[in-house]
């Protein structure tokens, strides 16, 4: 049995590797930063490097089982390792990581989507702990979404389950990445702050600055926040009716900023949704910040190999 | 083994009963009105009555072993038998159906959301055999939903599951009973078509006529079909990324209008969904009509049964 696994999670900025323990301890971690236009060989030769790193510095009677990226990308419940769809780091699209990584590495090669692996990490060990059904929110650049359902994350047939970001908000409203307009994520990501708050006269390049203008009272500020709570809550409220879950985990960088915005969208979601779903769903900030990812990453590799077997190294 | 059971579509115009088999056959079909204002004790004569009839009227050597009732009420996981929040059957809410009628009938008593019962229903005999994720959209008085996935239905922690038909696509939009504003249930209902149609100036009193004018080149007709597709379309996108199904079935009564709206539905997905769940989630007509929430009652029961064993009289 294998005690230990590698998760990485996979940005267009930043590549971080952990060694996690199966109690959930992050034995390990590193990190380096994503070379500009990484190839998909760049980008094993520095898996293989930051592997080492981990294999060196855990303990010599620990076994690793598998390695699991949390990434940017549609991951299926029965994904075929390749990555897809990256819209952060194109040039890897198409990369067969379970090909290049599996006999280099001698373990398992597994991808999680990053939104959905925050999901899974929170409900193993942060905010959602012993919550069966839990949707997790992410409000960075985008908005990611993770939807656990009875305890078993919802991936979908292609990989997009729990892709809420992108859900219309505003039929004609502002355009979107995706192509399409309204979406959710033109309304309540960090991006989506700074944007507005623009619009309102602020000068501002961060939705930090847009909360640090909030808590010195600027009445733009607690529009903006106001707004976006709205819109999210609007979202929200529609998964609260279909879904019926327990939990809301809301997590990212702007969710930093949760004093400003959760009023609004605890308003709208009971002004929107039947109140038994409504009342039922507790809104929570995220516990695991930048660590949700590698870990709900691990967590799937330990359920993987648990449930069928893998060679183990080391 | 029980080889039988009774299901039951109880609706605010009529109740209907049918003995199914555990292949999916409907053996006997009864039917009665619902009695204005019903009362708790009403209900339970009326179904002590009609359950004699399929009794009767059954093979001697079928074993009933249970009865559900697909009602317009929320129906969680492990459902405690008492119906809730029937609008319109308002005089049978609090009623403890399992109470009422196990010894009674001598039998389980199970209810299933009648909406996520028509989705169970056409993945057991009807549009979606054979598919393992799937969403049910029932377009009648007011919009309906049945989610599954992985072949079992989402029901939800208070049975609220696949409520689809409130999830907001106009912000600022038309009033909803349910209290919010610009629910889908607005715009894309059999009760919404006429009221758009009225808007449009066409003297009409039905869907049906609607559709009427629309098979007669009526321009006006023509519009309220193309707006009523396009934010059902705008809806099913968001569940198109965040549940990722294999196919949307589409059934009620207003699904008779197929080909008025189906294009504008198809289009908008394309629009605003991303393209992989997109090109997945196949549109289809529902196949079993009315017959659809019984069917789906009956294989809840046979499958609860299964489950847990049960007593069987006859």
């Amino acid at each position: 049995m294998s005690d230990t696994v590698l998760a990485v999670d996979l940005g267009g900025t930043n590549i971080r590797m952990a060694a996690v323990s199966d109690k959930g301890a992050i034995l390990h971690l590193t990190r380096a930063a994503t070379p500009a236009d990484v190839s998909p060989e760049g980008l094993t030769a520095l898996t293989g490097r930051l592997a080492d790193e981990c294999r060196q510095s855990i303990p010599s009677n620990r076994r690793l089982g598998a390695i699991c990226f949390a990434a940017p990308a549609p991951a299926a419940k029965d994904g075929n390792g390749v990555l897809t769809k990256l819209p952060n780091i194109p040039t890897l699209d198409g990369m067969d990581l379970r090909a290049a990584l599996t006999d280099l590495l001698q373990m398992r090669v597994l991808i999680e989507n990053d939104a959905t692996a925050a999901g899974i990490g929170e409900n193993w060990r942060g905010a959602s702990v012993g919550v069966a059904n839990s949707i997790m929110v992410t409000l960075g650049t985008g908005i990611g979404g993770g939807i656990i359902i009875d305890s078993e994350p919802l991936r979908g047939v292609d990989g997009t389950g729990g892709e809420i970001g992108h859900i219309c908000v505003e039929p004609d409203g502002h355009p979107c990445g995706c192509g399409s307009h309204g979406c959710v994520e033109q309304y309540a990501s960090a991006t989506a702050i700074v944007r507005q708050a623009r619009d309102e006269g602020l000068d501002v390049l961060s939705a930090l600055a847009v909360y640090q203008a909030y808590t010195q009272g600027d009445a733009r500020a607690k529009i903006v926040f106001r707004k976006m709570g709205r819109y999210l809550g609007l979202m929200l409220a529609g998964l609260v009716n279909a879904i019926n879950p327990e939990m809301i985990v809301i997590g990212g960088g702007a969710a930093g900023a949760w004093d400003a915005f959760i009023d609004a969208v605890r308003n709208e979601i009971n002004y929107r949704a039947f109140s038994a779903p409504a009342a039922r769903a507790q809104l929570v900030q995220a516990k695991l910040g930048d660590n949700a990812g590698i870990l709900g990453a691990a967590r799937t590799a330990f359920l993987t190999i648990t449930l069928t077997g893998t060679r183990v190294i080391q």
